[in-house]
This record gives structure tokens, C-alpha cells and sequence, in this order.
């Protein structure tokens, strides 16, 4: 057995700066349409994959936005996030109230952000002590989102740093875990593991607890949860996350974060956001509406990503390149059906030879990020299956011809 | 004379750490039609005066986004700011042509932010030296931009430091200067003053150099300018700035930090802003469109406010409780006529025995921001001209009668 390298290709030098996301050079392009010579990018998570269903809901799911709609700054001052308007709040409620993931009721505060990545930087300006003169430590379980390190220390913020790995957290000071569930890159499902004597404080990034990712097995109800519209329904151009918060001056100083770095959140990605939710929501509402599931978006999206799950499998089964870990199987209170996971990326690690799945992927012209990136062996690297269909199929397409020319 | 003290009105308690913004408590609300009894928030700059004309132009600005539109990250890889829209680009760069206020020509890079609040934060990041062991001071000259001291101090980055008042800053060391022409808060054309020994960098936030509240006087052509589509339109809500910036490497460490903070900006928001600068630009640019000027937005917005400020000297000349500035006349090169500057803002000083002009104002129930927040005394206060014409005519009738009273 020979271990191929494949001629070298224009292989573009990814902008570190950017973290895989594209730069001014052009080379890096999303395809839709890939040939079988050009870059294929599984980097980011861009979701590709629920356009479809978006496209047949399409008129269902209009907004129309009039020239003097939306101006002001203000959207709800009775509300500790005066800036969120009352119906996506509602509609946060109501999605979790249908779904059953996360306790939002009227005791609970939600605080929309630009993202989850903004709410992410809300809460730890929020929960990091304002009167400390040294910065609390910030820490995640390995492998951990491959963003957080870079996100606490951009600005060497003397209020909090990162803390490194929470496995190995054993300071006696005080200290934020963020805790991933189901984890980004490796889709388990994850508890908060710091053990130490320093008091401790979690964000709990939510993103992909969701029906077409994992099973719904409990309501979660901490006290700072963090969810993505990108995530939840595909819809990543719009920068919509919210928190869910216990305590109201967390809120409120999470709202004041939010103040100081972007007084709001676009309006115009509030009311879609909010009507697109109201959709989903009527699907699920509706009697007689489950008729056809590929109608329902959770059901839609999961047969998507169970499809493409047993597709890799079946290609990864017959490699003697990666390996893939199994999920075991959990009762989902939502679907009311026992299944697996079917996590939003790929958490694939070499055998073998191989010593950088990064590396060897890009010399297949595909595009991935290396598990150095999330804290642990560059053997690892994570997969968007998130991609358009031709992109996902041109992925089994070129390791399926890897395999074959190694054999 | 005696100074009178309004009888104990129930004053909301502002809530300072949302600085004015309003909080929970929900007492203070903007008001379309105010109460003689009730509170009147001229604190904030919600640019509510240019909405009448948003109405007619209703249906011209109309956006209608379906449910698969706008859902990736990536707007236009090909750029250094990845995640603006190509579209909203070509509206920016077209305004500028048509208002011959800024070059914004192929040979610049424009980065879009959730607001220039969000553009400010990039800039210093992109500014502050990486490698130094010790901040870069940033100073301003006052009467500053209120905000700018607590955006610069709020995560205590070890980047960048707020340094004070740039008139009096001698230090022998590196430094960024905000130079904001026209002045916020009190409407005057501003240079960078900063005159030391150490090498300055300068931020030029032009939020306001617009016709309505200035005339053009040149195109300006700065290393790294700041606008704000809530100033120039007045639509506050959909968070959309931008950056005008000579070097690239600037540029692209500015779309760094807005990836970081926000992977990106609403492309909801976006997509609308490159409407609404379609239909300003196309009533200039079409023939015979002049013949109404209320139809062209800056002749009506310039209209609007010329007529407040002329309403508000006559108050403020017959009363002995204040003075307002007075501007300059100056060709603009815009409108082809000699005129004042209308600024969004007063800039109100208090006369004789009152020591503390938003306390004053506070007894009479309008809400404004003090001379403290800007860095000068406190007979000073900023007042916004932004609001309704109802709120605008209420203040002028308060503070009438509060000159009666004195009488």
C-alpha cells in the first residue's frame, strides 16, 4: 500500500486571518456546482443543506418591509432587551414551548444578539467579575469550538482570558465554562466537567440542540443558554441569536454589552426571523399538517441529515482512511421516536499513516478544519455536512476515490 | 427673579448603565404624543423627524425577502469584506458620488458594521498595535461623542486605552484620534488636534456629514472614515454602517474583528439599505426630478431641520436661560447654495444661576445627555432635534413657559 500524494495542486493558501472563512485572494469559493478539479469548502458550517425546503415555503415565509418600517432604535422599552422586538421574543417562546429543548417561559429573560457569537461575548462581559483585577478563566472540554479561544482574546480583554482545556482546569479561582451541547466539532452531548475548588459559572452554547441533529431527550433549563436561527433552521445571513437568561441583571448587563458594541440588532433579520419561526411553529400547530412530513421542517432536515449520516457511513465503513464515532440512541420527546444523532459536522479522524487529516483532505481538494483548531490531534478534522447536495455527494465522491487508490 | 424648581415631578431613575437607553423600569418611553405631564426623551438621537417622508416614499423603498433568500455567511468572496453584500457596496460607493461628501472610489475598501458603533471597535483593533506590551491611548478632543470613552474602556482591553481629551494629550507615545466632523454633540467642523511628540493614527467619524445637517464642503478622503445609515437616512433600526479605508491591511483587520464579534452583519439589513440608497440616488439622478425639492430626500430633510433650528433660536433667543452656537456659513458644493449647518443636535448651554442643564431641563421633563458625558462642564447639554415634530414642539413649549416662569 502506497500512501498517494496527490500532485500538487493551486492549492490556495487559506487565509489564516480568517480563520477559513474567505479572504480578498478569490481562490476559496463556495461551489454549488463543484467539478471534480476545483476546492470543495467543509470548513465552515455554511448551511446549504435546508434550501430547499426554504424554496418550496418560500412565499409562505415572505416579509415585506416598507420604506418607514423598523427606524428606530428602540423596539420595546418595558423589556430589559429594549432593543429585541416583542414578536421574535414571542416567537423564541413559542418555538421552544413547540419544540421542548429549553425552558423559556415569561420567568426566563431573552436577549437577542447578532449571532450567538455577539450573546457568546454578551455573556462573558456578563458574567466575568467587574471588580477582579485579574481576568477570570474562561474554559471548554476539548474538543472544543474552535472559535471560543480566539473570541475571548482578540482584544486581551483584562475582564476574562482563555483558560485552555476545562478537563485540565485546576486553578482555585474563579472560572466560566462553556459547555457545548451537542458538541461543535464532535456532536456529543456534554456536561460541564471543570473540577476544582474555584467557583464556576457555565454558558451553555445550544446551537445544534435541535430534533434533526439529536434527539430532544429533556428540556434544558440552566441559567444561560445560548441558541442560532443559522443553526436552527439554515437561515446563517440573517446573525439572529438569542440567550435565555435566569437572572435579569445578567440580562441586563448582557443588553448593555450588546448597547456598547452595536446599540441592537437589525430589525429587518428580527421581523423575518420572528415570521419565519411563526411558520415552523403553524406547521407543527396545525391539525392535520403532519401528513407529510418533508412539510415539517425538523422532520425534513432530519431525514436530510440522516440520509447523508448513513451515506458517509457507508462510504467511511468501506475506507481504511477514517474512522467515525457511533451515538448512541436516545428517546426524542419531540419526534417521539428513539434515534441516533445525526450531528452537523463530521468528526473524522485518520487511521493509519495519515498523520493530518487536515492536510490529506486538502490534497483531495477538500477543504476541512484540523482538530489543532479545536484543541486536540491534528489526526482529527471536522466536516461540514451542511453543504449543498453536489458538494456533499463530490465529498463521498473524492474519499470513495481515495480509498480506491490506496488500496 | 427667582429660580423656580418644578414641584417634585416622579423623575424615572435612569438607569446609567444603559446610558440613557432605556431599561426594565419602563417609565421612560418615547412618546409620538406627549402628555404636558409626561417625560420627553430627547437623550438618544432616535431620528424619528425624517420618517413622514419615509412614508410617502413607502412603496419605493418596499423589500420583499422570500424564505430561501439570504441564508449563507459568504456575501462576496472575492472581497476583503466577505459578508457584504456586492450590491450594497455599489449603493455606497453610488451615494458618494451623487453627494460628493467622501471618496469611496474603486481604490478603497468599504467594510460594512451592524451599525458605525460596531466599525468604531473594529477600527481601533485594527489600528492598536499587536505586538506592543502596552495600549495605545485614544483620545478625542472634547466635547466627545459620549459613548466613545465607555466602548474603548468596557472589556479593559490590553490593545487600546482611552487616553482623554486629545487637546490635552502630550504623551511621547503612539496614539488613535477620533476626529467626528461635524461635531457630536455640538455640531462644529472638526480637524485632528492631538499635538505631541507620538505618531497618531486618525479615525474620522463622519456620521453627520451629510446635507441635511451640514453643508459639503469637500470630499473628504481620509486613510479611515465611519458612516452611519442611521444618521443619514434616519433609519436607526437596521444597524447597517460603514467603513471607507485606504489600506487593505486595515480593511482586512477590521473584517477580522467584525467576523470575530459577529461573523458578519444582517444581510436582511443590507439587502434593504442598497434599496432605499437606490431610490435617493435615482431621484437625483432623474431628469426633471428637482422640480419638487420635497420629493428629494436631503432638500426635505435640510427643510425639516433648518425649520427646527430656526424655531428653536427664536425660543432660545427670547429666553435668559440659554445660548446655542452659532455656525458658520459655508457653500456647499452639494446643494450649490451658501447655508448654515442644521445640526441633529443642540448643543444648549445654560445661563446665569443654573449650574446643571440636564438637571434643569430633567425638572421641566426633557430628557437630554449633560455636558459631563462629553467630557466639559455640566451647564452644558446636548439635545436631540431627531425626535417627532410633536416631541420637538412640546420641548419648545417647555421651555418656553419655563422662561415665562422666570420672567
Amino acid at each position: 500500500m502506497v500512501v498517494l500524494k496527490a500532485a500538487s495542486p493551486p492549492v490556495p493558501s487559506v487565509n489564516k486571518i480568517n480563520n477559513g472563512f474567505p479572504c480578498s485572494n478569490g481562490t476559496i469559493k463556495p461551489l454549488i456546482t463543484p467539478s471534480p478539479s476545483s476546492f470543495i469548502n467543509l470548513d465552515q458550517g455554511d448551511p446549504e443543506v435546508f434550501r430547499a425546503y426554504w424554496r418550496k415555503k418560500s412565499e409562505e415565509c415572505t416579509v415585506v418591509i416598507n420604506g418607514e418600517d423598523l427606524m428606530s432604535y428602540l423596539s420595546d422599552t418595558s423589556n430589559v432587551c429594549w432593543f429585541m422586538l416583542p414578536e421574535l421574543r414571542e416567537a423564541i417562546q413559542r418555538l421552544h414551548r413547540v419544540v421542548g429543548n429549553a425552558s423559556a417561559g415569561i420567568d426566563k429573560h431573552i436577549v437577542v444578539g447578532t449571532g450567538s457569537t455577539q450573546l457568546f461575548q454578551a455573556a462573558l462581559f456578563a458574567l466575568s467579575p467587574s471588580d477582579s483585577p485579574i481576568p477570570i478563566n474562561v474554559v471548554a472540554a476539548s474538543p472544543y469550538y474552535s472559535e471560543y479561544k480566539d473570541e475571548v482574546e482578540i482584544l486581551r480583554s483584562g475582564l476574562y482570558r482563555w483558560g485552555g482545556d476545562a478537563r485540565e482546569y485546576d486553578k482555585n479561582e474563579e472560572y466560566i465554562e462553556v459547555v457545548t451541547a451537542p458538541n461543535n466539532p464532535c456532536g456529543s452531548i456534554r456536561r460541564a466537567v471543570a473540577n476544582c475548588e474555584g467557583e464556576g459559572k457555565v454558558i451553555h452554547d445550544l446551537a445544534y440542540y435541535w430534533p434533526q441533529y439529536t434527539p430532544v431527550t429533556q428540556q434544558y433549563d440552566h441559567d444561560l443558554m445560548l441558541f442560532t436561527f443559522s443553526k436552527c433552521t439554515g437561515h446563517a445571513g440573517s446573525r439572529i441569536g438569542w440567550a435565555i437568561v435566569k437572572d435579569i441583571e445578567v440580562a441586563r448587563k448582557m443588553t448593555r454589552f450588546i448597547h456598547m458594541s452595536s446599540i441592537g440588532v437589525s430589525k429587518e433579520s428580527q421581523t423575518r426571523v420572528a415570521k419565519i419561526i411563526g411558520v415552523i411553529c403553524d406547521s407543527y400547530q396545525e391539525i392535520g399538517s403532519s401528513l407529510d412530513p418533508d412539510e415539517l421542517f425538523f422532520e425534513y432536515s432530519r431525514r436530510k441529515l440522516r440520509e447523508r449520516w448513513e451515506k458517509l457511513r457507508a462510504v467511511v465503513d468501506k475506507s481504511n482512511l477514517f474512522s467515525l464515532a457511533k451515538y448512541p440512541k436516545a428517546y426524542c420527546t419531540f419526534t417521539n421516536h428513539t434515534s441516533e444523532s445525526y450531528p452537523a459536522f463530521a468528526w473524522m479522524k485518520c487511521k493509519g499513516s495519515i498523520e493530518d487529516c487536515e492536510s490529506y483532505l486538502r490534497n483531495l481538494k477538500v477543504l476541512v478544519r484540523g482538530g489543532k483548531r479545536f484543541g486536540v490531534d491534528q489526526k482529527y478534522a471536522r466536516v461540514s455536512l451542511l453543504s449543498s447536495d453536489d458538494v456533499f455527494n463530490e465529498f463521498l465522491t473524492r474519499i470513495s476515490n481515495a480509498t480506491r487508490n490506496r488500496e
